[in-house]
């Protein structure tokens, strides 16, 4: 009947995300965190019933979302327009006005845990020791405060306290690739990995008695496996593994007995159940390339936040054996199957080593022929199949994107990951323009020709291609990238500052490389047009570091565009913003194909 | 554990409504509209599943909606920011980019139909006839548009087309209590009520059959009924009343050959089932108090819009006699039994006709013992228990409400409604000055410490009480009221302009009148502070009343203050809006009761 325009591009714009989700302990009710009305808010649903209302009106997002076990009250966290000083707030679970239980300004907090009778609160701040951390039990009856860990040697998080309170497990981080995991028996502090001098992680421990601790660590080893730990026997053990895939999550089902494992294969999860009782070990299929969350019910009941690189952030439910979907997000007038998935690609970079990265590539009758060069944030972190709306959107308007997991990036294995650290601006930068060759050996695009864009690390990494090997690009969009490593070290938040060392480099010993890997020192060699993208409020990156490149250019008389956004933090949080933005971005790009547009 | 803030008043403000939806011929959809997302947009949900995903973008309510019957696209009217100008899109049933359909610059279009087969779209527009209306068929395929009906001695509009498209059921509105039905087979135009001299209303009509017409009139009757129509025979029956009710609205269910009725019993509304086949007659019970929109599937499934004085609205489906709630508006951290339903009172007034009012008071440790007197709009329209946030939001802060139904409003049967025809400012004035006599009486108020404030009818009341009663009030709020019926009745919308005579009255026969019912009249005694609210779109009541008004004013040096809004119409279609003219009428209460807040 009717020839529908097809997909207006701009509605890609407005696709929202669910981030974060809860379940009540009778099931009866969900929270999620979503950009529903165009800001992050809390939501409720009366489970079965999957229609929403809103809980907050404070337009931030949430942060460690906390039942209490007989469901009075739920705890969760804001900070304000993406400062990351993070407070908690107690809400009646059907909303209403917060309440503040741990506000203290200036202070980050994190990972909120309730005792078992709700009546008190553990969480890990800044306060009174904004290096390493200290971790806190406030009595929310008597508002009586008591500090249960005193963090040392690197930034010390509570992850656990037992059901009757005597035992605590915490994490130290030393950098991304270092980090350790304690339990406190009393007074006694137990290293739940065997002593050794080679740098490993343990990225999760659970209580399954009080005694047995199980742990997902690559200690000896490439790959994160499963491992226990008895804390009377002091033994580590070895339980599970599998071939190159990396464990990152634990969750117990206390009720069956069962430990869930999230592994990372690459650009996709993996999900797995290990039965304590008989130690049968099953993949479990998901309805997903990703997971975002699992959470496992009082009853055994599994809820799963999963997406793909077609499938929009979407909440689950386990129901004899399939996954159910709760709610419903999806995009106006795009079915998933209009949505571009990612080609994944292999290449060698310089020396060999081989790259993984996903390929997006428009459909040909909007293909322009133009290439965005995606170097990721983290950098210890993947571009994986995740949905991405801008991705969506910039290859709707016909660009290709070109995404490598450059050395550094995680799901590869700890020897991979490490290869970013004290080396931000030398392999890494190599294995883009490694990517870049390959393109273009496999004619999809000319030397000159590519766009660069990329967030946080990935902004530091377009400044830095753009300094370093202008005449591969036409077009430079940094967002919130760091533009001098030695200004970006002292400018972090102070629990980060100790990891900076293993992680960036020392200002002074590693002077010499500090200097080449920054991208303020190839200013007079940005000559291509750059537009800048910076969150005020950003605690990570700060403002200065794209004040001063921009200021540089600027002096230079560069083609240089500059947009702060005064009420956000590292990305967007505010629908209005992150479309303001890209619309720019997109008329950047199109100006720079020869081509202009409207915003 | 907490003691939580009492809801915050400011959350009232921030409640939703769903306004109109439909359902897809095979109910596997619903869709809806709501301001989700703090402006009216579509939202569909996929059966039985209830969460709810975006489909329009152009942030405007939509005005009849329609699903093609084979599900292929969605026929949906949008105005711009409150113009009334609606135009007819498609959209694909799961959003996307609209297609204008209908698009006539500066029309107003209406009742969009469409043929059994999808092909065709009947309407009624002001297109080539700006005071009676057409009506057009347009073929959808080949864009190619007839006349079906022209209007003429009162706005016509197109009601229903039988399924072979040879019978048209049109009304024509010469007044709200004056308004006629016919039927149109091939050529001849049959008149559905026996012909007489007595002004009645027909109100709804049906067809059942190629020859029988079922229809809702008060012929020869002060209330409602419902009544049959033979198109051979030309014989009107009567065939179901009922003590003091009015019938309102029909719902034809093909399938099981049932008539459904919503009737308005005073400040409530019923809901009856007659069926055809054996001539059953059975009252249906309903979740609310008021019926919004009544829906039947092809498969005869019901479905209701429903509200009540403190159930906000929601979409609820019949299933084995049991309505169950599909959406769950509800306000955050407000349960249903917090809110204030109101008394239903009676007094008599200055001439003994006995008014009902609604009456709201707040709790009692809120109470700051002021009351708003809320004449309500239309005129010929009534306050019922409808759900009203601003309301609540008002009694949150200490105010009561006294909603008078005034002679002329609805639901007391013809005569009562005929009452404030050509008298807009006389019994209907008195009547609200008897509510607040009666108010004294009973020890609520005291003379000249009342607030009135009321929109559309309402503002104009409030404006003419000031004038000539400004010695019972102490603050005056207007929202969008006409301030000179002279300038008013020739600045209404042109199909408007043929009821002005009967419903207001004749700038010359009636020019004493005029002048007597005119607030502008009485500028000289308006000495109480005044804020007029007004949106600059609006079509009803145009700016000018408004500006004039508030310039007579100005130039008296009176304490008023003016708000335009310059992209609402008559109302508030935009939360930011209605929250920021909510503020400041609060503040501007709090202020002449003596108190300060901040907006």
């Amino acid at each position: 009947m009717f020839t529908f325009p097809k997909p207006d591009v701009e509605e890609l714009l407005q696709s929202i995300s669910i981030i974060d989700f809860a379940v009540s302990p009778d099931e009866k009710q969900l929270l999620f965190c979503s950009n529903f009305s165009g800001k992050y808010n809390l939501w409720g649903m009366d489970l079965p019933n999957a229609f929403p209302y809103r809980l907050t009106f404070n337009d931030q997002p949430s942060e460690g979302l906390l039942y209490d076990k007989e469901g009075r009250f739920v705890i969760a966290g804001f900070d304000q327009d993406g400062d990351e000083n993070t407070q908690f707030y107690a809400l009646k679970p059907h909303g209403g006005a917060l309440k503040q239980v741990v506000y203290q300004e200036s202070t980050r907090n994190f990972n909120p845990l309730l005792s078992k009778d709700g009546e008190r609160l553990y969480y890990t701040s800044s306060k009174g020791n904004p290096s390493y951390l200290n971790s806190y039990c406030l009595d929310l009856r008597t508002g009586e405060e008591t500090t249960v860990l005193e963090g040392s040697g690197g930034a010390t998080y509570i992850a656990e306290v037992s059901e009757d309170e005597t035992t605590i497990l915490y994490s130290k981080h030393f950098t991304n690739t270092n980090s350790l995991y304690y339990a406190k028996v009393g007074d006694e502090e137990i290293l739940l990995t065997p002593p050794t001098d080679q740098e490993h992680t343990v990225s999760f421990a659970v209580l399954v008695s009080p005694t047995e601790v199980y742990l997902v660590t690559d200690y000896e080893a490439d790959f994160s496996y499963l491992a226990k730990f008895d804390l009377e026997t002091k033994t580590f053990t070895k339980v599970k593994e599998v071939s190159k895939e990396g464990f990152t999550t634990l969750t117990y089902d206390k009720e069956n007995q069962i430990l869930y494992i999230i592994a990372e294969k690459g650009v996709e999860d993996r999900l797995y159940a290990y039965h304590l009782e008989d130690g049968t070990w099953e993949r479990i299929e998901i309805p997903c390339d990703l997971i975002g969350k699992l959470v496992v019910a009082k009853s055994g009941s599994l809820y799963l936040l999963g997406r793909g690189s077609t499938k929009l952030g979407n909440i689950y439910k386990r129901e004899q054996g399939e996954w159910v979907q709760l709610t419903r997000n999806k995009m106006a007038g795009v079915a998933e199957e209009d949505f571009i998935a990612p080609k994944v690609v292999t290449y060698p970079s310089f020396d060999g080593l081989e790259i993984e990265a996903l390929f997006y590539q428009p459909k040909e009758e909007h293909d322009k022929g133009e290439i965005i060069l995606w170097p990721h944030g983290g950098p210890q972190h993947a571009e994986r199949k995740s949905f991405n709306a801008i991705f969506q959107y910039f290859l709707s308007n016909g660009y290709s994107i070109f995404a490598p997991n450059f050395r550094g990036s995680t799901g590869y294995g700890l020897a991979f990951t490490k290869m970013v650290e004290r080396a931000w601006g030398a392999g890494p930068r190599l294995d883009h323009i490694a990517g870049l060759d390959w393109l273009i050996e496999q004619g999809y695009g000319s030397k000159g020709e590519f766009i660069v864009m990329g967030g946080s690390y990935g902004g530091y990494m377009s400044l830095l291609l753009h300094g370093r090997h202008a005449d591969y690009f036409k077009a430079v969009i940094d967002v919130c990238g760091p533009s001098n490593l030695f200004s970006f070290i002292s400018s972090v938040p102070e629990d980060w500052k100790p990891v900076m060392d293993a992680w960036v480099g020392h200002p002074e010993k590693d002077r010499e490389k500090l200097i080449e890997y920054s991208p303020s020192t190839y200013v007079d060699q940005m000559t291509k047009p750059m537009l800048v993208v910076q969150g005020a409020n950003d605690p990570r990156v700060v403002q200065a570091e794209s004040d001063q490149i921009v200021e540089a250019l600027k002096e230079k008389g560069r083609d240089i565009t500059y947009i702060v956004m005064e009420d956000e933090g590292h990305g967007f949080a505010k629908k209005e913003n992150e479309i303001a933005v890209f619309r720019q971005i997109l008329a950047f790009m199109e100006e720079h194909a020869g081509r202009k547009v409207n915003v």
